[in-house]
C-alpha cells in the first residue's frame, strides 16, 4: 500500500484530554479519531491492528471449540427482565424505545441473548457442552470516558458463553478458556497478571481476571510479597492481625480495662473529629456504619430484630432473598469496609450506606453516634480487627455522646464476624500471612463460572438420558478488543511512537524511498512487490516530504520493520538497502536483492516467536 | 469441521412467519434464528457466508481504492441536526437519551458521520479525492420488519462516502464503484437489474439502484419492451399520451365543446361515485389534488398566491428554501399523482395531501369538489394529461357541484405543466416510446452522487492550489448484505434446500459417510484431511444419523459438493466415492484416492468462473 493512497493523518500535536501513552499515540499516528466523548472511529490504520487482533482472538476461540454466532447488538427489554438486569444493571445500561414504545437495550455484554438463543434450540444432554461466542459492538453508558478507547462507551467485546450438564464439564471448558486467554494475550506481546477475582480466604475458583499493570488502572490489585496470591482489593481478603484465639485473648485482656462509661462529645460526628477532640489515633475506635442490604440470601431467621422480614422470589427460579435489610457493620478506626466483600458476605445483591433516616430510626440517635454497644434493632456484623479491640471509643447511640472503654466480649459482641475490611498494602496475604502490596490494574479479560445465575431465571432445560429435566450450569468469558489493543501499546512504546510487535502491527515493514523518483523509485517498487510476493504487509511511504518526516511518521505508526532506500547506497557496485527494526537503534545495510528475503525471514521469525510462544 | 462440533439446528418445520423461500431456508438450515421481531442471529453456518459476502465487498471497495474504517454505530445527535436530518429523518431513526439527557442516533447510514471525520482532517485539495467505507451494523426502526433479514431492524451495511474537488472526480469514482457493485453481484452469482434512479426523462445519471426481481420486493420497478429503459416507479417517466403540439391541439379540439356548466352532483365526492353518478370513465374527469409542500427550493416569486411567501435558510450553507406552500395537482381521472416526482418537480423534501382543512380554506369547498377552474389562490400544476383534456369533467369549487365540458386552454391553465403521473404497464417509454412493463424488485444497492447535500450545511471545506476555499462534493454508495445474501438464496434454491454459489457457500464440501465407524470412518478422516490440505472448507457428517437424514441436511443447507462414502464402494479393488454436486441429479464414482484432487478441482473452478467473471 502507498502512503500517497491510504488515509493516515499523523500528527504532531497532542489532544488535550489525551492523558496516556496509547491515547495519545493511537490519535497522533492517525490510528484513531474521536466522534463525540467516548466515541472513537478507527481510520484504516489503526483498523488494520484491530483486525489482526480480532483474529487472533477469533483463531484461539475455534482452537478450544467455541463457535462464532452473531446476535444482534439491539435486543429486547424482555430478555433483561427475565434475567432481572433490566432493573439490576444500572445507569450504564443505554435503553432505548422504538417507535412503537417498546423497550430494547443496546448491549453492553449478551448473557441474555445467548441464554434465549440457546433456550430456543436446547432439547438434549447430548447437545451439550455448547460454547458460543461473538466479537461484535458493546454500548456502556459512562459516565465519564476517558483514556481514549481504553475507556469508551462504544466498544467491540468477544463474549462467550458456554453452557455445560455438569460442574465438571463447565471447568473443563472454564480452564480451556484460560489457557486460550493466556494464548491471546502471548500472541500479543502482553504481560498478563491473572487475578483470583474471588477472595483466597473463600477458595473460590470460579473467576479469574485478566489484568495489565497500569497507572491509570480502574482496579487496585493486591499481591503477596512471599507467595503468588493475587487478588482484585474489591474481593482481596486478608488474615486477621490477631490469630484465631483473639476472641479469647480479647476478653481476659479487657479484664485489666476500666468499666465501660460515657463521655460528651459535643458536635463531634466523624472520626477525624474524634482523634483531634480525644487526642488519640483512629485505631483506638470502633467505627460503626449502618447499611442498607438488597436482596439477601443469608438466612436472617436467628438475627437480631430480622424476625419479622420474609424471603421472597424476585423471579420463578431464583432462590428467595429478603428484599431489604438494614445492618450495622463495625470496624476498627482506621480501617474500611469493603462492600464487596460485605455483600459477598450477606449474599446480597446490593449493599450501601443507609439514609440519615433510617440511621436515626434504628440507632436512636443522628448519624455520627452509632456503636455495637446496646445497638439490638438490627444484627451487628463484626470485622475480625474489632474483635481484638478490648479498650475502645465508640459510639454511645445518644446525641453528643459516645463510650470509652468498650471491651469486645465484655461490652458487646457480634450476631457475626467476618473479614469485611479494605485490603491495604502491609496487610497480611490470607495464604501465607505474607506482606501484601497494591498495583493499578487495568482488566482486559474476564473468564467467569456463572452456575445458574442466568440459565435458572430465563428457564434454561435440557433433558438427561433417563428423560429427566435439568437446568444447564454456564459460563461466560469476556476479552475487551479495543482495551488489549490500547494495551498493547501501553506496553510496547518509547518517546517517539508505538513500537508494534509483528503479530498486531498494522503493517510488517514501511519502505521508504529517501525522494520517491528515479532510480531510488524503481528500487523501491521492486523491493515492495518482492516483499507483498513474499506475503510480506508494506507501506510505501512515496511522500513528497522531507526523510526526516517520514522516519518521524514510520517511528511513530510503530511499523516493526524500516526499509530506507537513498541514492547513495544504490550507486556503486552492489546496490544497498538500510535495515532497521523499530526497537532496535542501528541500522544495517542489506543487498538490495537480498532485502526482500532478509525482512520476510525477520517478519516469519518474529511472528513465530510470537504465536509459537502460544503453544 | 465435525457436524457434531458445531451447532447447525436444522429443522424440518417452516416457522409460520416465514413467506419466501430465503427466510424458509436460512431458518430450516440453523443459518440464523430470530431474537425478536426484525432482530436475528446469525448463527455459525449462517455467519460462515456472511463473512464470506462482506470479503468479497471489502476486497472490491480495496480494489477501487475506497479505504475501510470503523465509525461507532451510536453517533452523537448533534451531527444529525448539523445535516438537518434529525428532523427530517422520521420514526425509522432509533433514537436514544443517554444516562446524561443527550441524544444519540443508533445509526441507520452515516452520511454525518464520514463527513464530520473527513471535516477535522481535511485541509487541501491534495488529500482529495478520498473515498472511505465501513461494513457495520445499522439499525431502521422499521414499522413492519419482515421477509427475515431480507428486512430486519438491524442490519449489516457497506456504506462508502467518497470526496472530491469536482465532478469529473466524482463522476470517475462513481462509475467505478457501480463497476465493482457488479463484480460483487458477478461474484455472488447474483442476476442483478441496474436501474437509474432518476427519471430518464430528466436526464440525470447521479443515482443507480441494484435491484433483483423479487415477488415481495419493496419497488416497482419500470421497464421498456424496446430498449433498454429501466427505473424505479418512483422516479420513473413517461412520454405525455400526445405529441407537444397537444396544447394547440386541445385548444382547437376544444372549439367544438360546449360550453363550461355546472351540474348538481350531491354528495358525489369520489371519482368512482362520480363515475357511478354520471355513467362514465374516469378518464373523462380532471383530478384536482391539494397537496402541501415543505421546504420548497423553486422559484415562486411569480405563482399565484404566493407573493407573501418568503424563503428561509433552514442550516447555515442550506439552499434557501420556502417553508410551507400548498399547491394544486391536477391530473387525468384514472391516473395517479407521483408524490416523489412531484416532490422532484417543486424541489420539495416532502409532499403530502393537505388536510382537510387547509383544503377548505384554499378551494373554498369541502374535500371532493377541487377543480383548476378558477383555483387562484395557490400554484396549479398540470400533469401532461391535463393538456389534452377539452371536453372533461371537474369540480365547480362548490359543496355538490361540479363543472362539465371543462377544456384545458379554454376554461383553465396552469401554472406549470409537468410530469407528475405514476408510470404503469402500457404507458409509453420516455426515451422511446416503446411500451413500458413492470416488475417488483428489492433493492440491494444504491450508489448516489450527493454532491453538496450534506458537505456544505456541515461546513466541509478545503484549500485548492491557490489557497482558495471550496466545498468538496460527495458521493455515497451502499449495500446492504444481509439482504443481498437473502437475495442469493432467493435465486440459487429448489424445493430441497439452497444451492450455493461457491463463492458464499459455508462449506464447499460435505462429506457423508454411510455409518461413521470402522473403514468408513478412517475413509472419511482420510479425505476430509486432504481436502483440508487442499484449503478445501469441509464439513464432515459424523452424526449417528440415518442417511436419509443426512442427505437431506446436506441439500438444505446446500453446499456445493457431496461426497458419499459407504461400505458398498469401499469393498473391492479400487475403493470408491460417490461425489455429487448440488445442482446435479447424477452421482459419479470416483476412486477415493483421486476424490479430494477431483473435489479440490471443481471447487477452484467454480470460484474461478464467479470471481472471473468479474474481471
Amino acid at each position: 500500500m502507498k502512503f500517497s493512497q491510504t488515509f493516515i493523518p499523523t500528527l504532531r500535536e497532542v489532544p488535550a484530554d489525551a492523558v496516556i501513552a496509547s491515547h495519545r499515540l493511537m490519535f497522533r499516528s492517525g490510528m484513531i479519531r474521536k466522534l463525540a466523548n467516548g466515541l472513537f472511529a478507527y481510520l484504516p490504520l489503526g483498523l488494520r491492528s484491530f483486525r489482526k487482533l480480532e483474529q487472533i482472538i477469533r483463531e484461539e476461540m475455534n482452537a478450544i471449540g467455541s463457535l462464532e454466532i452473531k446476535p444482534p447488538v439491539v435486543v429486547p427489554a424482555e430478555l433483561w427482565q427475565e434475567s432481572g438486569r433490566w432493573d439490576a444493571y444500572g445507569d450504564a445500561l443505554l435503553r432505548v424505545k422504538n417507535r412503537l414504545g417498546a423497550d430494547f437495550v443496546v448491549s453492553p455484554t449478551a448473557e441474555e441473548a445467548f441464554t434465549s438463543l440457546v433456550r430456543d434450540e436446547l432439547s438434549s444432554y447430548r447437545q451439550l457442552p455448547l460454547s458460543l461466542y461473538q466479537i461484535n459492538t458493546k454500548y456502556r453508558d459512562e459516565i465519564r470516558p476517558r483514556y481514549g478507547v481504553m475507556r469508551g462507551r462504544e466498544f467491540v467485546m468477544k463474549d462467550a458463553y458456554s453452557f455445560h450438564t455438569g460442574d465438571a464439564s463447565l471447568d473443563e471448558h472454564y480452564q480451556a478458556m484460560g489457557r486460550a486467554y493466556r494464548r491471546i494475550f502471548n500472541r500479543c506481546g502482553l504481560s498478563v497478571i491473572s487475578v483470583q477475582a474471588d477472595s483466597g480466604a473463600m477458595g473460590g475458583s470460579g473467576s479469574e481476571e485478566f489484568m495489565v499493570e497500569s497507572e491509570i488502572g480502574d482496579n487496585t490489585l493486591i499481591f503477596c510479597k512471599n507467595c503468588d496470591y493475587a487478588a482484585n482489593v474489591e474481593k482481596a481478603g486478608c488474615k486477621p492481625d490477631f490469630s484465631p484465639r483473639m476472641d479469647a485473648l480479647a476478653r481476659s485482656a479487657a479484664a485489666g480495662t476500666p468499666p465501660l462509661s460515657k463521655i460528651d462529645t459535643p458536635e463531634v460526628r466523624t472520626i477525624e473529629e474524634l482523634c483531634a477532640f480525644l487526642k488519640t489515633g483512629a485505631e483506638t475506635f470502633i467505627k460503626t456504619l449502618i447499611y442498607r442490604a438488597v436482596n439477601v440470601e443469608l438466612d436472617l431467621s436467628a438475627a437480631p430484630g430480622c424476625s419479622g422480614l420474609k424471603k421472597e422470589r424476585p423471579a420463578p427460579g431464583a432462590p428467595e432473598v429478603y428484599p431489604e435489610v438494614f445492618f450495622a457493620a463495625a470496624i476498627r478506626g482506621d480501617l474500611d469496609v469493603n462492600e464487596t466483600k460485605l455483600a459477598a458476605v450477606l449474599k446480597a445483591s446490593e449493599v450501601n450506606l443507609a439514609a440519615d433516616s433510617d440511621v436515626e430510626r434504628l440507632t436512636g440517635a443522628p448519624v455520627g453516634f452509632a456503636g455495637p454497644v446496646g445497638l439490638s434493632r438490627i444484627p451487628v456484623l463484626i470485622d475480625h480487627s474489632v474483635t481484638a479491640m478490648n479498650d475502645a471509643f465508640t459510639g454511645a447511640l445518644e446525641k453528643d455522646r459516645h463510650y470509652q472503654h468498650a471491651a469486645y466480649g465484655r461490652d458487646f459482641g457480634a450476631w457475626l464476624i467476618a473479614d469485611i475490611r479494605t485490603v491495604r498494602a502491609g496487610d497480611r496475604c490470607p495464604l501465607c500471612g505474607g506482606e501484601l502490596y497494591e498495583k493499578k490494574g487495568n482488566e482486559l479479560g474476564h473468564i467467569f463460572k456463572l452456575g445458574l445465575k442466568y440459565s435458572k431465571p430465563m428457564k434454561l432445560s435440557y433433558l438427561d438420558e433417563k428423560g429427566e429435566s435439568h437446568t444447564p450450569l454456564m459460563g461466560c468469558y469476556g476479552i475487551g478488543v479495543d482495551r488489549v489493543l490500547a494495551s498493547i501499546i501501553e506496553e510496547h512504546h518509547d518517546d517517539n511512537g508505538i513500537i508494534w510487535p509483528m503479530t498486531t502491527a498494522p503493517y510488517q515493514v514501511v519502505v521508504i524511498p529517501i525522494k520517491y523518483e528515479g532510480a531510488v523509485k524503481d528500487a523501491a517498487d521492486t523491493l515492495c512487490a518482492e516483499l507483498e510476493k513474499e506475503g510480506v504487509e508494506v507501506l510505501l511511504d512515496d511522500r513528497n516530504e522531507r526523510p526526516g518526516v517520514k522516519f518521524n511518521d514510520a517511528d511513530l505508526m510503530g511499523i516493526p520493520l524500516r526499509a530506507v532506500i537513498g541514492e547513495k547506497n544504490l550507486s556503486g557496485g552492489s546496490p544497498r538497502v538500510e535495515i532497521k527494526a523499530r526497537a532496535a537503534k542501528e541500522n544495517r545495510l542489506v543487498e538490495l536483492a537480498r532485502a526482500a528475503l532478509d525482512l520476510a525471514g525477520q517478519v516469519r521469525q518474529e511472528l513465530e516467536i510470537l504465536n509459537g510462544a502460544s503453544s
